[in-house]
């Protein structure tokens, strides 16, 4: 961390986005590439991607006629979610009531889609430096007719400790982050983030509910209210750090739906990442480059201190607090 | 590919970089960090990184008590190796004799570093897209005392494939591609370049040599000569895709070495990976963010369509072709 930076710095986000604005396709009463009109949403609003990844009738693969060449197809539906019709709001910026409308809305699309599809990956990429290129409010939804190599990772993993230990893998390690501190960031009755034992990107954090959770539609109105609480905190400090609307990709993980709505899903529980790439201001970022992707990554600051940073900013938004 | 790009533009790399500049720490006669002169080094150079991620003597974590907490001291060195006096280079502009002098110094790194260190990992960050905060060509060496994840895996799987086939994985897959030629970049008696069937950056590639090599030091004179052919081959389409100084990180993964230098190492395959974060242009580059870091890759054109556009590049330099 001490070593003097000659190399990239990142631009800040564009400031003084409009809040309304007819030529961005997320706004209400926008054109999109389709030629669709958005309708005067309130609160979210969901459509399908114009450019989507996943389709649900893609082609089958050509045969394969040798093992180190094997393909299936990829069948699926890319939606986009708008968290408000605002282009110039922020989730930490938003009130509890309207993050709770995002909460909901989250519930029913993993409802929805998980009838059939096995994963419904919701994600969030925020900023431009994760890739994201619209400032409205806004996340996406993917769902597939197969388990991500994410997804099927946390299976087989949360799988195995379940059985080697008797308790699902993440509430065991909640319990134990509770009772240590050091890498908690904020909870309340039901939540609590902490910056995981082995996070990789500088100010990265796992959400986790207190109780055995599988899925989203699991969670009571008052969990729903306290999620919103604690996405509101955590957000806000996130912001404050460096005093800029701070980029990150964030997503959840909940148990495998669709075929597996039915079976056993004991071993899983819900939770989300924040994966922020920023690591020393607003202009320096975390680079995975060269030894993260040829070897492993390596840190340039503790989970601890990244949490102690965390936890000793203000839960007050830089923007709205008087100077 | 068609979807409208209106998120974050690459700065092109600085153009006019000196040739010779004393106050870059990586040129001949500059004073470094810790106040050593560079000598007036004719091709390459190698020196301690004066701020090192991996120490020789790093202490050891306090015991762990639980099965979810664990850690163990991570020892090492890192080397920083110029590839040439000049600032102003880069490895498709120096001659065949310049980078065979940089693959040589590669080979004593790694048979020096490798009698200890279990892995010496050689990368090379490219471009500020990449983390690299020096113009000057340089790469680095990383030597620990565990095997990294990526290591670790390719070991594993290199070992089951000679087991279930009987010949060593790359080496068939090398085979393969030889003959089906859709992924095939550049070739010659010893090498060959492809865009790899399970590639997830638009322009991966990867080196591999023709015949069963585990290490570096393996290679005769006469495949050294080839390698830096074919290295100069690849790099020069690489600059000549978007007409700019490419960036990437590349590195070179071959058997374990320190305490298995003695060990059966017949499942290995020496190769090297190029990881290249170009998309579209100089200016737009793919994003690994939310999809992919949280459920799996996809991909924005398929390897044939990549190694395709790369196989139609000339392979004379744009900066120095006659126009
Ligand atoms: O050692 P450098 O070139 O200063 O640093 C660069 O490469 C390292 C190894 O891949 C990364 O950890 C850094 O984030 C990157 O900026
Ligand atoms: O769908 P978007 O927001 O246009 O695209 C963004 O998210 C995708 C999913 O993580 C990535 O594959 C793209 O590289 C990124 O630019």
């Amino acid at each position: 961390m001490r070593r003097p930076w000659q190399g990239q710095v990142e631009k800040p986000p564009q400031e003084n986005v409009p809040r309304c604005d007819l030529s961005n396709p997320l706004c209400p009463g926008a054109v999109r590439a389709n030629g669709e009109v958005n309708p005067q949403y309130m609160n979210t609003f969901v459509f399908d991607n114009d450019f989507p990844a996943l389709q649900p009738d893609a082609p089958e693969p050509d045969a394969c006629n040798h093992p180190l060449f094997r393909a299936a197809s990829a069948r699926g539906v890319c939606k986009v979610m708008c968290f408000h019709p605002w282009s110039d709001l922020t989730l930490p910026l938003m009130s509890l009531a309207e993050i709770r409308a995002v909460i909901d809305k989250w519930v029913e699309l993993t409802v929805e889609l998980g009838a059939s599809y096995p994963w419904v990956q919701i994600f969030e990429n925020k900023g431009a430096m994760m890739g994201c290129s619209n400032p409205h409010p806004h996340c996406q939804v993917w769902a597939s007719n197969f388990l991500p190599n994410e997804a099927q990772l946390e299976d087989r993993t949360q799988r195995q400790h379940l059985q080697e230990r008797g308790v699902p893998l993440l509430l065991e390690y909640a319990r134990l982050e509770a009772q240590r501190k050091e890498r908690l960031v904020v909870e309340n009755a039901d939540w609590l983030v902490v910056v995981p034992y082995w996070a990789v990107w500088p100010f990265q954090t796992l959400l986790l509910p207190r109780r055995h959770v599988c899925r989203l539609q699991e969670l009571s109105d008052s969990e729903k209210d306290s999620l919103a609480s604690i996405m509101k905190r955590l957000l806000t400090k996130y912001d404050n750090l460096f005093e800029v609307s701070f980029p990150y990709s964030m997503g959840w993980h909940g148990a495998p739906t669709g075929p597996r709505l039915g079976a056993d899903c004991g071993h899983w529980q819900l939770h989300a990442h924040y994966y922020p790439p920023l690591l020393r201001s607003a202009a320096v970022r975390k680079f995975m480059v060269g030894y993260e992707m040829l070897a492993q990554a390596q840190r340039d600051l503790t989970p601890e201190q990244a949490a102690e940073r965390l936890r000793a900013l203000p839960e007050e938004h830089y923007r709205v607090r008087p100077r």
